[in-house]
């Protein structure tokens, strides 16, 4: 769990962090996280009445509107948690709820590598692919709230098995996950590696780290993750014309062998207007989300207000 | 070349149709598009100066801002001519440019089979496949006006090879060129069909009315675009989270046949808020076109007319 303050323009002017002990319970987290509201605070040298709104960013399903966690990933008794209305009652402050992905999407397109541009694209790396969709400078949710899920566009129809249950979603190629099992399919084939030492144990950091080291077999895998990625930003890039597509997550660390892959495939793929499409590295790594957080709540914060008046 | 007079509430008033007859090149082109406007307005009882603003609807790369046509697919001397100012000289009326299938998104979205809804995907199955985009109730182009190209989303890497030059894009499986090549393959590999005797005539529209009479191969061949198309579809859904994704098309006649495979495939692969999608065809026939490009001017034409207030 982490807690931060965050300026009106995006600066983060003091953090917490903390481990969510999530098996005491939707309540216990509640508390602990008003608490970190308030410690932050302090820490900030401000007073709890300075804090205007607060933003919370959660993965998993949940209802941005009502401001609900439907449910949470590896959280237990977290069902319909009205999550806004709690932290509200507890704090006396407007809280806002969105997609953890969503927020830190918002981050980066506010403060971060995408910054100064209009239409976003955010794509986050991880076991999973996430993602955020920003149009018209604004954070793009559809219709139910659940827009974004870039990990969950097809790229190969027939192809591997995502977590989702369905066959060729680009999660199922690209995520780090993806990228270790596609490592032990080219091991099981025979291919040779000084990291087959590692088995089952192996990770996808494992595998940055011995690519960034000259391991040829490592190398052609992250490339071969980038030419997957390359194929879902050609599709964005005609679908959607972004400025840019910003992509995230720990994967990233391995700079050019993997972004000079997504490019070369995205460049021979899309339509000419497309090719302009900046594909870039997140900068603002894992306080994006705290920051995007932070962005969304002060954004609907001022839309209630503009309301009311 | 088709001309219409369409009224604020997106009713044709009028309509007139004519060759192109794109070989006499622009000036006379232009020259018989603004004669159309006239002879349109004249049938439908108006005066010129009743006519608030003309959209034009063409294919192939354009700049919409700047009103300038870059090249048109097989109009010979089609390069860089800028439409709006030439048409706005001639008539007098101030005119507003737009790609076709946006036109065509538009006229739906407003009067058509999405009306009502408030985000929205077009998919148009033709020789290609094209699309348009529409968020928060307005038509997204991109940075460049470019958006919409729904028919060069990948769902196949490494796939078919596609017009644009790229493999694996959805035009490249379900357009209707596309439709025929598979079908073609189908006999090649021996499959029988009385419909072979065709040869290299085939058309899609004889894939499509032997399907309706119940030849196997033809309904096959019909099922699988319907499900490359839910393949797409479900990604739209998890990208983008719209409420209502129109099919528009002459192969939309194949009713059930195509529909039923689309939905089936986009329920199975989407998450469950995607999942209420409405899939559905377009109700407008050719006249999207006309009425989205009227449509679309007078959004245009409103919103200078605000600027200048």
């Amino acid at each position: 769990m982490r807690c931060g303050i965050v300026s009106d323009d995006g600066a983060l002017l003091a953090r917490w962090e903390g481990p969510t002990n999530a098996k005491e319970g939707p309540e216990a987290v509640l508390a602990r996280m008003a608490d970190g509201v308030a410690s932050a605070a302090q820490y900030a040298g401000l007073d709890l009445t300075d804090i205007r709104a607060i933003g919370v960013g959660v993965p998993g399903p949940l209802d941005s509107k009502a401001g609900i966690v439907h449910s949470a990933p590896n959280m237990p008794g977290w069902e319909h948690v009205p999550v806004s209305a709690i932290l509200r009652e507890k704090t006396g402050i407007s809280t806002f709820l969105e997609n953890d992905a969503n927020c830190a999407g918002w981050g980066e397109f506010r403060v971060g590598a995408g910054s100064g541009t209009k239409h976003m694209l955010m794509i986050t790396l991880g076991t999973g692919i996430g993602g955020a969709v920003i149009i018209d400078g604004k954070l793009f949710t559809g219709r139910d709230g659940t827009a974004g899920e870039l990990g969950h566009v097809c790229i190969k129809e027939g192809g591997r098995l995502c977590g989702c249950g369905a066959r060729g979603c680009v999660e199922a190629y690209a995520s780090a996950s993806a990228t270790v099992a596609r490592f032990l399919d080219l091991i099981n084939i025979g291919w040779r590696t000084p990291l087959a030492e590692k088995g089952l144990d192996l990770t996808c950091a494992d595998i940055f780290h011995a690519a960034a080291e000259g391991d040829p077999v490592a190398i052609y895998i992250v490339e071969e993750t980038g030419r997957y990625l390359g194929v879902l930003a050609a599709s964005m890039a005609n679908l959607l014309n972004p400025e840019c597509c910003v992509i995230s997550g720990g994967m990233i660390q391995a700079g050019e062998t993997l972004f000079g892959a997504i490019r070369t495939v995205c460049q021979t793929r899309c339509f000419t207007p497309g090719k302009t499409m900046a594909i870039v590295p997140a900068q603002l790594g894992a306080n994006a989300g705290l920051i995007g957080a932070a962005g969304q709540a002060m954004e609907r914060w001022q839309a209630e207000q503009s309301v009311k008046v």
